[in-house]
């Protein structure tokens, strides 16, 4: 089967197409708002990656909204850049026209609901009214660009003969996508394809537009229930960077785009996405709304490609296909990370040494071994630095920069000071300098103390549980020249804790530069 | 069917049995080692939400993990207490079955490879040596127990009849529980519940075990693999709080059994897991690891129940079944939590004003609206003491405990010194503390100006992306008499910041203790 799409031409049937609703359902999430700068940014990223829709916002919603929606689709090129609007809402289809009226290609995304629980209780309209509202909507938008889009929102909820009239009113109206979302995340895979291979078989006119899924996670399946879709006959994948979104979020784009690519045997779709950018996507959009994902999340999680137990290390190392079935690089890791705890084997630990840089005689290996597993036992984690220490008590020479000691007064009535002595280069340097607030005024000691261009891409806290007194840990980011660094840190003070963070993150940076080769940033 | 297992007695074959690996495969993740005391006590907690098998670790991997495994079976009480032994390891199985020997009921779980990738590789074994261990290890295994589970590594990339022979031979040598784990999170729900039948039909001895299922979630899928495992005869969910485990983690206890639940018209099958419990065993388990879960995680994430955008919002108001498929009481929540945002609408607005204790006119409800309306354009999330300020100026004669001023020195060099004015039922009061770093300290000054018993449960500084200088975002969470509270304080001085959110907390508290009713931990 093949059709003509106002959007993307001739298609096949094989082609699946990528929708990104990050910046709409996700960022109508709870802590997810981001503003235009971030969001045009995010937009450009999108299109990098190869998406093939943006839904970029929801214009009637507020000011704000049109005007980002309005923005992306002046500025942003190769992809479609979609607005929403409700089906019967009073200003929304004029206002999605406007804001997409500059898009290379824009797309109207009208919907209404269409389940009885959501038009008794939401809605309080008869079926009929529904049926009527789907039609003046579509029409309405259809004579404001060729690429519409319905959606049958509660879809999955729907009565199916109801569904099939909706859908062949939104067709007979113009709509050229068709969307049957699994609003409230209740669906099993087996509902979707019932429900999309119920629609292809049934509804007049459903050969010549693409349907399209869009999965809420609110039971864990959001992406299995995707991927039934496809099986069903959509065409059309709803998704979101992270996988966040309303409530529980929507199905994760990283993890749709991999499943279909790893078990393509299974799910012979084609898309334009490249999963290298997988990766950056996802750091970008955590960076912007200052939320990471769980180190367990899939493909893009910290712990994603990374090994602690013995059992699975050592097979990692003779073969990396046993525990990996998608190299770490196809989605933008640039290696797997071999994070070592006390399950770490004798392998994992001299494959570590290595490289780090340390090759060492048997008998020194043993005798650091043991002292690992002794430090493994009582330290949750156990970092690359503490593996230096284990095994080179000279490698603190290797380091150009060293704290010495800092001293900080701040507080509610002045700006923050801070006195700092580092060694540098094996002299003591002492700088004083002010901020707004104590790691901002210890920072700004460091730049004065050691000048450098690198830009603080990030300063998190761990969560302390154990009370105030326990150690803070801290992690300071730096990029330079498209370079990035992790330093960690550890102290009981903070602002300590932040300044060893940012001298750890800065000797790496040093080294860094001296060397040619790419490093991970997840072995960082 | 119906069959004697040693450790349930007679089963039907609508009961499924959860084995919680928490402890194990989560455990053995980067980051979420637990010491002794806090595997005791999520060993506790897992008995207490009605978790069949404990699996508490892997005796032989070294001193630590075989005491936490014998402690918990010698004090845990309601659940299997299972410890995991490699088939052909040489010390293994004498290790788990010395580990459980004080169990109430104890199993041990052994394993190893069948995937020809992982013989060869990894093993370096032939097939036949590799059904001689699985021989030989689970007669081992049931000389120590009578409870002995065994497990096909990389079972779901093993060549069909080959697992059909292993799985045989570990019946016949004696194992009652079968596992079948997609160890790379490989399979799909298709591939998953093909294995299950394909082992059900053809195996000699099949209805006389119980088979389980392990998945992780590599590519998404690890909840609906799951499901499908169950749907092809698997009766033994293996799976972790919160979905930790190796790499991607494993399927999320709390998503299967919500799932389930759920859609019991799909899965008619019965647990004893104690729902209401969830919430709670997800938070102990964050709280010991330190690693939150995502906003949008399934079930027990922050937002899993929040709804932001008007839409939505009017529908919940209107009638919660609309968007919840779930009560978010049946996890542990105690009420869905609205969250303001710029996409929230008028209702959701009045409702949060009612919830918050206000009633107001329509003319002072307009303009707060607006005014709520423009704030929300520039604050990433509206908080409750935002919608407070808005509507009233007074609200802080509610407060008995306000902020003043606050002097902090710190260091390397010295203890922390902290000054603090607080205005105290209106009288200004100045205390100075020492400490252990400066949010110690000034901790400590609030504790002296205004004594009180509450425990600090958790200090969080929301990670900054925009530079130092930008507000930090601060959460306290103080415990008293099992009430919670949560309070937020946002400065560019994060000690100042943490100041801000202890007392905010505080205040709460004492609001709480006057009053009667629950409140919920979302709503904080």
């Amino acid at each position: 089967m093949t059709f003509e799409h106002p959007s993307f031409g001739r298609i096949t049937d094989d082609r699946v197409f990528i929708f990104d609703t990050t910046l709409r359902d996700g960022e109508q999430s709870p802590g997810f708002s981001m503003n235009l700068e971030e969001k045009l940014r995010m937009a450009a990223a999108l299109a990098d990656l190869g998406v093939d829709v943006i839904e970029a916002g929801f214009p009637v919603a507020s000011k704000g909204d049109f005007q980002s929606v309005a923005e992306i689709a002046r500025v942003v090129k190769g992809s479609v850049v979609c607005a929403l609007a409700r089906s019967g809402g009073k200003n929304d289809i004029q206002a999605a026209g406007d804001a997409i009226r500059h898009a290379e290609r824009g797309r109207i995304h009208n919907f209404i609901s269409t389940s009885p629980l959501h038009m008794k209780y939401k809605l309080r309209m008869e079926p009929e009214t529904v049926l009527e509202i789907i039609t003046t909507g579509n029409k309405a938008a259809r004579n404001l660009t060729n690429d519409v889009e319905w959606s049958a929102e509660d879809g999955s909820r729907t009565e199916p003969d109801f569904l099939c009239r909706c859908v062949e009113a939104a067709i007979k109206a113009g709509a050229t996508t068709i969307n049957i979302p699994d609003t409230v995340g209740y669906a099993t895979p087996e509902d979707m394809e019932r429900i999309f291979s119920m629609l292809k078989e049934r509804v007049p006119g459903a050969d010549q537009v693409i349907f399209s899924a869009h999965n809420h996670n609110d039971l864990g399946l959001g992406v299995a229930n995707t991927l039934a879709c496809l099986r069903g006959g959509a065409r059309q994948i709803e998704c979101t960077i992270n996988g966040i979104g309303e409530r529980a979020g929507n199905a994760a784009l990283e993890e749709i785009v991999m499943a279909i690519r790893t078990r393509h045997d299974q799910y012979p779709y084609t898309n334009r996405i490249e999963t290298t950018k997988l990766l950056k996507l996802s750091k970008m959009l955590s960076t912007t709304t200052g939320f990471d994902v769980q180190p367990n999340k899939a493909i893009v999680g910290r712990n994603a490609f990374a090994h602690e137990s013995g059992i699975h290390q050592d097979g990692v190392l003779k073969n990396a296909a046993t525990y990996e079935i998608m190299t770490p690089e196809s989605v933008g890791w640039s290696k797997t990370s071999l994070v070592l705890g006390k399950h770490s084997g004798r392998a994992a630990f001299r494959d570590k040494l290595a490289a780090l840089g340390y090759t060492i005689s048997d008998e020194k290996m043993n005798e650091a071994f043991q002292r690992f597993k002794d430090l493994a036992d009582s330290k949750k984690v156990v970092y690359d630095e503490d593996i230096i220490a284990l095994v080179d008590d000279e490698v603190r020479d290797h380091a150009r920069i060293r704290f010495l000691s800092l001293d900080v007064s701040s507080g509610s009535q002045r700006a923050a000071e801070a006195t700092l002595v580092l060694e540098i280069d094996g002299e003591a340097v002492e700088t004083t300098a002010n901020g707004n607030g104590p790691v901002d005024a210890a920072f700004n000691a460091i730049r004065s103390a050691f000048p450098h261009d690198a830009r603080l891409a990030l300063f998190s806290v761990g969560a302390v549980t154990e009370g105030t007194d326990a150690q803070a840990r801290t992690t300071v980011r730096l990029e330079e020249d498209g370079k990035m660094v992790d330093g960690q840190g550890a102290d009981a003070d903070t602002v300590v804790s932040a300044v060893r963070s940012y001298i750890h993150a800065l000797n790496k940076l040093l080294v860094k530069r001296t060397r040619s080769e790419p490093e991970s940033l997840l072995a960082e």
